[in-house]
């Protein structure tokens, strides 16, 4: 019998790295003004979607790791495309680290990240990704918009 | 030790149900005209990403069940909101009685997804499911920019 489920833990955090870089190419696909400044409908611009991607997967794993609840801050100071890269090459690593430090076995346990979304671990990193493909998503559109070509969706 | 690795095949299924709920809402959203006219950047109406949905899962699913490796055509005649939405609905129960014909352990076995996207199986269903939340952020930038707020993200 299979003792990976539907995939494996390696597996995940391979899928994960793999939006992550997809991600990255996205936000360097945009003009530094508009990376901060465009925006559709009264949506956030692109930059702020971003910041909150960086503001909740790593701090969510150092949390799940340390057992901590402190809530999320998404007003952090990356105020150029290149802080906002920087930033994002940094926790390309301590992902994996931070990751690889919870055990399988904790996946299905309930865990109150950032103190109020009380879910299986595994629940929570699910939706990481989910809400890092969401947002990525509304990029395109502002990439469109703008007349540029967005990264092709499938090349992570 | 934990036999599911990162989450079971049942988990899997409810967290892919769970995304076509939201989906199924977020047609709902729009207006008849808009959904099937209403574009930016020269990208496809919203009814058009929700057809690419329709004919990528379910018939995905078919083929991996009865090794088929066909193409896929998202020409498909669902031309009103209605019928769209029935459409949506005959799939719920068919994909998890298709989905539930795969034994967990083909999971990891290459499958040459509509003889073009060869990949384990596992790495084809996540697709299905990333596609989906993908286009379906972009139909929430078309309701906002239609002034029209869309369902919370996380309310599955």
């Amino acid at each position: 019998m299979s003792t990976n489920g539907f995939f494996s833990k390696a597996e995940f955090l391979n899928h994960w790295q793999g939006h992550r870089n997809l991600t990255r190419n996205t936000i360097e696909k945009f003009p530094e003004k508009e990376l901060f400044e465009f925006s559709i409908g009264g949506m956030r611009p692109f930059a702020e979607l971003v910041k909150e991607i960086l503001t909740v997967g790593l701090p969510g794993l150092e949390g799940m790791v340390n057992n901590t609840t402190e809530g999320f801050n998404h007003d952090v100071p990356f105020n150029t495309k290149e802080a906002l890269l920087a930033e994002w090459d940094r926790q390309t690593p301590l992902i994996t680290e931070y990751y690889n430090q919870i055990p399988e076995e904790r996946f299905p346990e309930h865990f109150n990240l950032f103190g109020q979304f009380n879910a299986p671990i595994y629940e929570n990193l699910l939706y990481f990704v989910d809400n890092e493909i969401h947002h990525r998503g509304q990029g395109y559109v502002y990439l469109r918009s703008l007349g540029i070509e967005p990264p092709m969706f499938w090349d992570r």
